[in-house]
């Protein structure tokens, strides 16, 4: 039986790959879906995401993007959701409006034209706008625009849908979700064979591993879960259970309620120096993102990140000001030294990585369950573990 | 028997005040201290609260906050409180080291001066201080704060522990909360004799009207309750019962939580035009306010409403930041057109006011029971219904 070590997106959606093939999977996860997952906007936006340095990220996130449209549909219908709209893809929320990346200075004009004449040598659609072509689109943008780039085949979903149902399909295929925390991998002459779960907190409710024992389907703490592969899928807790280099890279991000919609594509740019996106919803949502801080496990909610968000959220859409906020949430994102994810076994047998993903965790998931399928070896060796020498 | 009609801090102050005089007494609200007395900071600042163009108000202030210790005492004890610390009587977090009005400009440092002057013909204890002398008091103000004026008297308070207080006092002294609205006030012959019960809402837990009906005692909707006199004391919402000019004015408030004190004073201030406090609890929470804002009965909390707050609190001080942001809350003053309360008697034989307290009614709610007791002549009479053609 595979083990799956988190219950995040990356982990949910390779156990659910797994069990459409028939295989046997369990997923650990003292609270699943409540992560990084939880915190993120949901853009799959290969294009506009990267900078002209990162090559092998943007090779990855069109693969990864290009798989969205057919995972979506099979999700749906595996979750048994509900038919949505022409523009929803099985109540996920999946849109493809594409993304408007917006300048304000000379600085930000001069690094639109450098990004689009590296994507048009990639032959990546782009299109360059002037800032009135900016608001002929989206008619909400601030005056100071001056120029935009637009990336028409980008796309964004409803993170927070996509694991309630990958949550729905595993309990329709009767995988179950270990809701306990993993305290240590069990490891036999050199090979892990196992993961132990982590005896209860003697105070319940308390951080992550909260599970009441109750939820954790009668098993005791300190208990093995024996596995034939352990596939760790821990987010920025993965080097707490294996010397993968991956580390907390915390966002804090906050959600706006809109009666009318401000924006129809997601629209983002550099304001005092920090990247800000706006990613408008179906429901009336707008997502503001994202604070980047190198903090360690924090995951407090503060005063200067919102007040960043705020700030910066104003400068390219001043509309915002009249909008509600819904929610404001902090999340940990699990970030690596080269931002490439960390796909595949490595140096020890029983134990394979699906962790590192960034600020991709979302538009990856689908792509992370292809390659350890075995499916897409070219853009494996990119994220093999052996690139590190802790691991390989 | 008195029948009050609102439970917020005045209401609750006024009925605990009857019944400690041995008056039989009565409160109905549908969720007693969650309006504005839930959002207040508590600030018992009448000397650095005002204008110079607001000598009244003032006065009243001036002898409200005179009331404050002993009603705290008293209050304390009533409400059977554990024992506090010295700078707190009774787990009230009555607190007196003063406020801190600070300048950064020019014009607020002439305003500053204005203030200054005006206090000293009013015999008012301030003292008037460089920015350096401010921070020395406080050192975490920005380095770019010119002066300030020290109001030594004034003090603050946490109003939510205040209406928990009194509503414990209340329940030990036997009077009855009432969890319902009140739909409208009984009138006989042109006197007010009563209070109608709202119909309990179709849904459970939505709005104002949210009591299900087993809260509010077994009373069915629609029912009368008896009353010698009422005692309208509904704050923003006393309006829809009454031809009284009170009209609802946001403030959206925010607490952060602070590891170590970042201040022991209460900081104001006036940033790009619009005023901003900072009120530390023993606790470690640090509460900026408020905007103000004309909005109708909207209780939204907003991207710019927040936005205001941060900014202007970074301005007075930059440490905030760093402190984790733990609720936000908007709640709606009882506004009047003069700025001063509506307290006593009108034209209506059996209804008397208790409301119009703006941003005062934590302030104010001692001496509004002590005016509604007869003690107060002299201030009732600023007070007075009479004052308003609507209702004299």
């Amino acid at each position: 039986m595979d083990v799956i070590v988190g219950g995040g997106v990356v982990g949910l959606s390779v156990a659910w790959r797994l069990a459409r093939e028939g295989r046997p999977v369990t997923v650990v996860d003292p609270a699943p879906a409540s992560g990084a997952s939880h915190a993120a906007a949901g853009m799959l936006a290969p294009v506009s995401e990267v900078t002209y340095t990162e090559a092998p990220l943007l090779r990855l996130g069109v693969a990864a993007l290009r798989r969205w449209p057919a995972f979506a549909s099979a999700l749906a219908e595996d979750a048994a959701l509900p038919p949505a709209g022409p523009e929803e893809v099985g109540g996920l929320d999946l849109r493809a409006e594409g993304t408007l990346d917006v300048a304000f200075g000379a600085d930000d004009m001069a690094a639109l034209d450098e990004l689009a004449a590296f994507m048009e040598k990639l032959d990546l659609p782009v299109e360059r706008l002037t800032g009135r072509e900016c608001r002929r689109l989206e008619p909400m943008l601030a005056p100071s625009v001056r120029g935009g780039l637009l990336a028409p085949g980008d796309a964004w979903v409803n993170p927070r849908r996509v694991t309630a149902a990958l949550l729905a399909a595993l309990e329709r295929r009767g995988v179950p979700v270990v809701r306990a925390r993993v305290s240590e991998l069990v490891r036999t002459d050199g090979a892990v064979t196992g993961v132990r779960l982590a005896e209860p907190p003697a105070v319940p409710g308390e951080g992550r591993g909260s599970a009441p024992l109750a939820a954790t389907g009668g098993r005791a703490g300190g208990e093995v879960l024996a596995a034939g592969r352990v596939v760790l899928a821990a987010g920025a807790w993965s080097g707490e259970l294996a010397e993968v280099p991956v580390r907390p890279v915390k966002g804090q991000i906050m959600r706006l309620r809109s009666p009318q919609p401000l924006l129809t594509r997601c629209v983002r740019g550099t304001v005092h120096g920090s990247p800000v996106y706006l990613v408008p919803r179906g429901d009336g949502e707008l997502v503001v993102g994202a604070t980047q801080e190198e903090l360690g496990y924090d995951t407090r909610v503060t005063a200067g990140g919102l007040y960043e968000l705020l700030r910066d959220a104003r400068e390219l859409v001043p509309g915002v000001t009249e909008l509600e906020v819904a929610d404001v949430v902090a999340g940990l994102r699990p970030g690596t030294p080269d931002n490439l994810p960390v796909i595949g076994p490595g140096r020890t047998p029983g134990l394979t990585y699906a962790t590192g993903h960034h600020r991709g965790g979302v538009l990856m998931a689908p792509l992370t369950a292809a390659i350890l399928m075995g499916e897409e070896s070219e853009l494996a060796a990119l994220c093999s573990p052996g690139r590190f020498q802790e691991i390989s």
